[in-house]
């Protein structure tokens, strides 16, 4: 036995003698509200963390920007030899005015199914299938009870942290991390290191810990394809005067082909295949597509049977909206004077966003429209045979950690120790977009997602919860974190760390 | 010089004579509110409406249904062996809460441009080119007003009307004439006329007099594709998940070539081309389409040089909405649970409004969509690659009277003996769909539209008006109307008058 897996076991061990304190802990945790527009509360939701790390010894402090939340932060030090991990997480939550509440969102009640466990903390066993319902028990206060533990565990079994600790818990994550880029600017030697963790989300749908390697990133645009003036009488003018809605119909269809891939000339060109060892970990995932396609109510998806993963390192060009006035009871006899799609290009790493929306609007432009990018002038209207107006929104580009690189091994094997049948998912990307942009961007650092919540939370919507099964994980995982192995090769950082 | 030209004559010398007079009593009358949705204020116009008739010896009488605004009718009898002409106008108005009203609505003001005539009553020139600003000037109190001082004229120069008149004036045509059927039906011996004439609608663009002798009917749909349950994030399931909007615009695509004719089988199988008459009456419209393209901002219309009339042959397939979420700052990122399209169907005389929707619906099925009424159950989406819900609402068919018939030459006729220029523009068909149906179809009559009012009147809007020049055409078409010429071939009425 190495010294995390002293530690993973050092941590089992006080979750077992200790169980009802930590719970008891949480639960005065998630009481205390912490929606990310009431500064105030959110403000002592920061004091109060930075209290428990000063009282389990880690220097704490607070970092202000403006009227912004604080970050929360605190090192934790092994030693100029040894690497750096930071490990983020999120202290506020999502508001809590949604419709379904079933108890307080701030009044934490646990539950063994749908029967509230009314004395959780009396000294009998703890089920790890309970759940805790209230706001950021999983979305995101989860990660930060389990840090806490994790320091009181090993501080228990005298084990000293295997690498130095940088934490940053951010206070307006819900709220859009608008200051997170200046925060990390401002500091970027406070959070220099060798890799970041964020600690946030769902860990995958089999139960099964999940570390995930990469994100998609985001562009979007909107066109618009430019009719008369006004709306005008169908009956009147339908059939003479072209229709913008069929234009734009006819234009979109040309983008894709009825398989649903995208004919757009050079649309995949930086399409980088799976690696090998991410083809190995995309084979190793289990099963859940099918469950998901019954939930949703789909026959076949797109792509010709490849695995969802594997179609996530495919550039996506989606339709997110469309409009050319009502439908149904509100619709109107108008030949309508515009018609626009908004579209979001989900991009795979490699794939520039403004290079995206460019392609689509070269496009565009080949189908024999005008582009503008705003409403052209009447006399403009006049001189082209097919208008369009195109909003450009570049937001951010994707990015993906290498799973068999010294990160990826060093952080599954945390999660494996932790892992109690062992196994880990390796997702190599999200489809999704995270700001994670933000640590491999400010602070060119090798950024992957380390999530402890159960997947069917309820994350955003009302009766979030955590199953505490998933806060144990969560306090074993921190302990593995905090005695990292294998870290001979993270430094010196190099800064190609991208995929 | 017939009795016609003599009824026209002495029409022309009323108006001389008698021009202040006349424009008193129908600013009185426009003074009097008439929205369709205030009863009281509705039934009052009736009310007087009856008591003018009664005044000049016509006799009237109000017919009832239930709570609805009344019909005004009344007959004037010239002989059984006369044809027998209906005249159809309606007393109700369209609500005045439009922003931009410049006066009151309901207190008539005359300008001479935008300068206000403050006493043209006074005894000088009435000029035609003056307005009358109020609610229902042009839609659709005018022909009212001229069929009295027609009366009025007629009987000062002691002609009597050659034909049998029947009058119908309707109070709930801008709600909707959801009774007029209805009345039609419990009353069809009273209506029983050898055609019916729809006074109301605008002249044509030039200022040129009009007769409309068909309108497209309307037939509509909405057209659902399914996609997921609900709408889900576009990031972790976009281009995976098949996207119901991708799928709509693709479908969409199929319905129509590049030069905007309708490609689904059988579409324009029942297209009648235009008669010879029809053709040379199409030749003779005064020149107007390039001021609309101009004014509506359009480069090219469909239709590959066919004129605008030309192409109300046909039936139209347009797109009135569509809608998969919203665009622009109000998009989200997501895979949009349904995409719908509103479409209408303009159908010219032949085309049955529900058989063309069986026509779309064969087009989607053989797209490889399973076609539902309503929403299938999760069951069904998944037994199914393409699902689609389809709503139809078949309103009604189209109609047309033949130009060169002796209704046709009746009608033109009067029109020719009223216009300053002897010019009429005999216009085939509208491209609009008017309920005339009820005339046609429940009295089984041939039906024109005989328009007064100036192009550029503001229907609908604030700021309503009427050019006086068209109240003075009305008056002298009135009088031509009632003294009504070539009519030997209308009697015996044959079932058969639809082209």
């Amino acid at each position: 036995m190495g010294i995390q897996d002293d530690a993973v076991a050092a941590a089992a061990r006080h979750i077992e003698t200790n169980g009802r304190d930590i719970l008891n802990e949480f639960l005065r945790f998630v009481r205390m509200p912490n929606v990310s527009a009431d500064l105030e509360d959110v403000r002592a939701v920061a004091d109060a963390i930075a209290e428990q790390l000063l009282r389990r010894g880690v220097s704490a402090r607070l970092l202000e920007r403006g009227g912004a939340a604080p970050l929360v932060t605190g090192r934790i030090d092994a030693g100029p030899d040894r690497p750096t991990i930071g490990i983020y997480a999120h202290y506020d939550g999502q508001p809590v005015d949604q419709e379904g509440w079933l108890t307080d969102p701030f009044d934490p009640v646990v539950k063994s199914g749908e029967a509230v466990v009314h004395d959780p903390t009396d000294g009998g066993a703890i089920d790890p299938d309970w759940r805790i319902y209230a706001r950021s028990t999983s979305d995101d206060k989860a990660p930060i009870q389990a840090l806490m533990s994790a320091l009181d565990a090993l501080a228990d079994a005298s084990i000293e942290p295997a690498v130095n600790i940088v934490l940053l818990f951010e206070g307006q994550e819900e709220a859009g991390s608008q200051d997170l880029a200046a925060y990390l600017e401002a500091n970027a030697d406070w959070f220099g290191a060798d890799m970041w963790l964020i600690c946030d989300g769902p860990v995958h749908q089999s139960r099964t810990p999940q570390i995930i390697f990469g994100v998609r990133g985001i562009a979007q645009l909107d066109l618009t394809v430019i009719g008369p003036v006004r709306g005008l009488h169908s009956g009147h003018y339908g059939n003479w005067v072209p229709n913008p809605a069929w234009a734009l119909v006819q234009l979109l269809a040309t983008m894709r082909s009825s398989d649903g891939s995208v004919v757009i000339d050079g649309f995949y060109d930086d399409v980088v295949p799976p690696t090998e060892a991410e083809l190995v970990a995309i084979s190793a995932i289990p099963e859940y597509e099918k469950d998901l396609l019954a939930e949703f109510g789909i026959h076949t998806p797109e792509g010709d049977g490849e695995s969802m993963v594997e179609r996530m390192y495919r550039p996506s060009l989606n339709i997110r909206g469309l409009d050319a006035g009502p439908v149904g009871d509100r619709a109107a006899n108008v030949l309508p004077a515009s018609a626009t799609v908004s579209i979001d290009i989900r991009l795979p790493p490699g794939h520039d966003p403004g290079f995206m929306i460019d392609k689509v609007v070269g496009h565009i432009e080949r189908q024999g429209f005008a582009v503008f990018e705003s409403t052209p002038s009447i006399e403009e209207r006049r001189s082209h045979e097919r208008v369009a107006v195109v909003t450009r929104d570049p937001h951010y580009a994707g990015m993906r950690v290498p799973i068999a690189g010294p990160v990826g091994e060093a952080i599954l094997g945390a999660a494996r120790a932790a892992s109690e049948s062992g196994e880990v998912v390796a997702m190599p990307t999200l489809g999704g977009s995270v700001p994670i942009i933000h640590f491999d961007r400010v602070l060119d650092v090798p950024t992957v997602i380390v999530p402890m919540a159960n997947h069917d939370n309820n994350q955003h919507d009302a009766n979030e919860n955590i199953r505490i099964g998933n806060l144990w994980y969560g306090i074993r995982l921190m302990a593995a974190l905090m005695t990292l192995q294998k870290t001979t090769d993270l430094r010196p950082q190099t800064s190609d760390h991208r995929s």
